[in-house]
């Protein structure tokens, strides 16, 4: 038995998120049906990060444990064939040691929220993008999302779902710039809860619009209680980037 | 009556081209009809260029005259609400002298072609870009494309069902360059023939592979024969980028 770790670019648009679901496609299940099909083993793909309904990935981390003797390249190129019509990519395939896990051995998540902000509505990137028609103050967006950084309590930005054992994490960078007509929202953390990226983002949307001042981000943060939320910007502009590993 | 001058982008993947046509949905019609529905107006779309099935376009010039009296905010307005879910948005609207004519008025045309070169196929960009899975020669592709600039009678590169009077136009500019995983294409002219750009980008395709010696551009060029032709590179990764007036 080998130890695979992977790498997957994927559209999160179709599936109702990474994990695998009874009442609709998942991620995890169109390459867990792929190996199936390729090599005859049902083995569960683990993904660094579980993103959620209409989240993309560039290059989500994952490992499977497959029995049969094959190939890095025949693996990558089997799955790619096998995993068609949906929109799924295997990027890379090493072998992994038998404990390298792709969720508990990541130090580091890194995700990109991508605001496309001009009066018209996306026609290329549609359902890749937050369109916002408004021009966004993205200085004061810059300034409310530095007060984010640190070690805190981030229930604010947390899901009622989320199964987190604690609401205190460390987010390493908040960072938000301008690229041509999008706003970019990067942010970096060993861990994330559940929504909390979606949660930040759409209360600096708030403050962009100038409907918050930055410091009103550290007044929701401080007031650790979710109905302090302004409200969670929609899937289609995430992107989970990379999993860092030691 | 005004006339207005419009830029345009669209997602060319569930359209038949720019062109109305009996058999499928076009860009053309997406915007007559959603103009109709708004003021009650049948007025003719004209567009800088005539886009074929699948190919996307960044800013389309086009005009269109409007007898009814409106802003130019109100219509961009109305034309992106009336035209959904068609994958095209209205960028600018701005009033034209009644001469002005997208198409004819034109002196300049710009194209970018996008291959995604990686052995993975894409998931995020799929009908975004051609994808060619092998290591192309970038610096053998941009020597192959610059015996194309200039003055030359493009027959070669001509589709067989090209209505242009002459097939001698002057490419100004042909542009190969890599950008992360991606080589582009650049191409600008006053005018390209039909199926021009796809040509020989496609022929540069081979030039990247090793196929063809990059003066083997200049022979196919010479042959002045459909038949020296390697093929059309797909519609995919071909994108209208900008219209070129006095």
């Amino acid at each position: 038995m080998t130890r695979w770790r992977l790498t997957v670019e994927y559209d999160g648009g179709p599936f109702m998120g990474w994990q695998r679901q009874d009442h609709g496609p998942s991620v995890q299940q169109a390459l867990e049906d792929a190996l199936e099909r390729m090599t005859g083993e049902q083995a569960p793909v683990i993904a660094a990060g579980r993103t959620d309904a209409g989240v993309h990935a560039l290059a989500m981390s994952v490992h499977v444990d497959v029995v049969r003797e094959i190939t890095a390249h025949r693996l990558r190129e089997g799955l790619n064939a096998l995993v068609r019509p949906a929109p799924v990519s295997v990027l890379t395939v090493e072998p992994a040691a038998d404990d390298w896990h792709a969720r508990f051995s990541c130090v580091g998540r890194r995700y990109l929220y991508r605001i496309l902000n001009r009066r018209a509505p996306p026609a290329l990137e549609r359902g890749k993008v937050w369109h916002i028609g408004v021009d966004l103050d993205v200085a004061a967006m810059a300034a409310g999302a530095a007060m984010l950084v640190g070690r805190h309590d981030f229930t604010t930005f947390r899901s009622v779902h989320c199964q987190s054992d604690s609401p205190v994490k460390t987010l390493d960078r908040l960072d938000v710039r301008h690229k041509g007509d999008e706003v970019l929202v990067e942010a970096a953390a060993r861990s994330f809860l559940h929504h909390q990226v979606r949660s930040m983002v759409g209360c600096l949307s708030l403050v962009g619009r100038g409907q918050w001042r930055p410091d009103e981000m550290r007044k929701a943060l401080e007031a650790r209680n979710r109905a302090a939320l302004g409200f969670n910007a929609p899937p289609d502009g995430l992107y989970f980037v990379k999993a860092v590993y030691p």
